[in-house]
């Protein structure tokens, strides 16, 4: 059986059933018990589209949409004016300014991003987002989000798991967003997914989580070896991004003996997801210069997306 | 065969029994699925004694002592000459003070604890500790800490997993501390250890996580459930405990449909591990007041500590 269909012979495909193969051959000399078989994941732009926006920002949109046809006094305050309007320039500007260094309007959009879910419990948290993803659908593709996960990287999240390893996905995004349908996109569930993380406080009268004030950590850049390390107590064998805000983490498993950094490169301008570089500019040099494998999806994936007749859990 | 051998018959080991049974029968009116099925467990006091001193504290003691020894000017600050002496009055004070809501002198013993790990990488940290529990022995026992454990509550876990629950730690100590030798003693592996956490930092010249300055969080009282939901993404089935910081989290567990809230109560003055309710009397009266399940050490456990002929581990 073909453990990997949808990568193209090539390079990359080599690397990585190769390195399945040592690390799992007992009495090799690169052999690694599968207590220690960890592979951690970046999910937006690595295991699913990010564009035209991050899933858990259209989620938002959603959520913003509804409070100011509810409170119409926010319908001229920021992010909600332009959820309204549908017009994603006021937040791609407040993201492009954050990497810029200028902080000026994040609180602003922090606070809207809290206000949708403060004081609720995670269950009910959980159930809202259940029925998002019951009905949203990829604004391009025009598919449900649960089928726009790359299928090149469903085969190879099995494979793994087939090998004995761990699969964990360490999200830039919501921990809580991402944790309600891992189990069926991607067939991890809830306690291995590693993301950004909303305040909580214990509601001692409900007897229950609740979400409260602030945000407890962005998961991104060094945040994520350190999210690694809390989660699991090991270090990855292998890690996978796309991104400048997944370089710790592909150069953790990098360090680690036998260890595989990967990284995804959107390269192809020809298929639904587009070609782009923005974000990946300092993660594409650290790669080259440090011989991470990179994978290009021009060249090493036959098709992007999962077909009708895919099973549904990888 | 025996489920339980070390429990004595009676209406603990029944509640125990009983519950088990209902949340895994299938069609059943208390039906839980394998993967709801979280049992979350404090460690000292509760899987292992923490008297005449928490284990941890022992192994600290000995830092502290080998670090005065290299700097003799430490000698006369505290805690090291009380580690030096061996006099345990000073830190039992600190820690008294602390419960009665005086934190006077807290900096000086977290200085300390941080001081045993600043900058070490989390291999080097754990090597140490592994070496700590080759030779270390319960003072009083007079046996390796790995021989400590509760052999009912070993019993209890194995039960439990064999009934596909899934086994965490929560302790108020360190985490990083008991994931040395969590699976040995009590089948748990690191990933579902949680506990107190020193802050943590990457460092990119190493490409490797390092213990930092200060304590990211102490896992005590209400943070216990936020870092159970954080940890899983899901609320335990059955929580235990045996002091005040453990309320909350039994709390959670007793208002999960079909949980189980135990407490153990040390009231046994004749066998090994001795009576004491001080940091538990809020909690035994919070037991009696809700009806959580109160495991008596003197009623319900026919002996308290595994023999050389019970299998390492459960």
């Amino acid at each position: 059986m073909n453990p990997l269909p949808s990568w193209r012979d090539g390079r990359t495909r080599t690397t990585l059933l190769r390195f399945v193969d040592e690390v799992t051959t007992p009495g090799g000399p690169a052999f690694v018990p599968p207590e220690a078989r960890i592979a951690a994941f970046d999910n937006d732009g690595t295991l699913w589209p990010e564009l035209p926006m991050p899933v858990q920002l259209h989620h938002l949109t959603e959520q913003w949409r509804r409070m100011a046809a509810e409170r119409p006094e926010l319908a001229a305050e920021e992010p909600y004016a332009s959820a309204l309007t549908g017009d994603p320039t006021w937040i791609a500007s407040v993201v492009a300014a954050h990497y810029a260094g200028d902080d000026t309007r994040l609180p602003t959009l922090a606070e809207a991003v809290i206000a949708t879910q403060r004081g609720m419990d995670t269950a009910t948290l959980a159930a809202r987002i259940g029925e998002f993803f019951a009905t949203a659908r990829h604004p391009q593709l025009d598919r449900p989000y649960q089928a726009c996960a790359y299928q090149p990287m469903r085969e190879l999240l099995g494979l793994l798991r087939g090998h004995g390893f761990t699969t964990v996905i360490v999200s830039g995004g919501g921990r809580d967003f991402m944790r309600v349908i891992s189990e069926e996109v991607y067939g991890v569930p809830p306690e291995r997914v590693i993301g950004s993380t909303p305040a909580l406080r214990w509601d001692p009268d409900r007897a229950d989580v609740v979400y409260g004030d602030g945000i407890e950590l962005l998961d991104d850049g060094p945040e994520k070896p350190l999210r690694i390390w809390s989660r699991l107590g090991r270090r990855p064998l292998l890690a996978c991004g796309n991104s400048n805000g997944d370089i710790d983490m592909l150069a953790y498993a990098a360090a680690t003996p036998g260890g595989l950094a990967l990284l995804v490169h959107h390269d192809d301008p020809d298929r639904a997801d587009p070609a782009y570089d923005t974000g990946a500019e300092q993660a594409l040099s650290e790669a080259a210069r440090r011989g991470w494998t990179t994978v290009s999806v021009r060249d090493d994936w036959s098709r992007v997306f999962p077909s009708p007749d895919d099973t549904p859990a990888p």
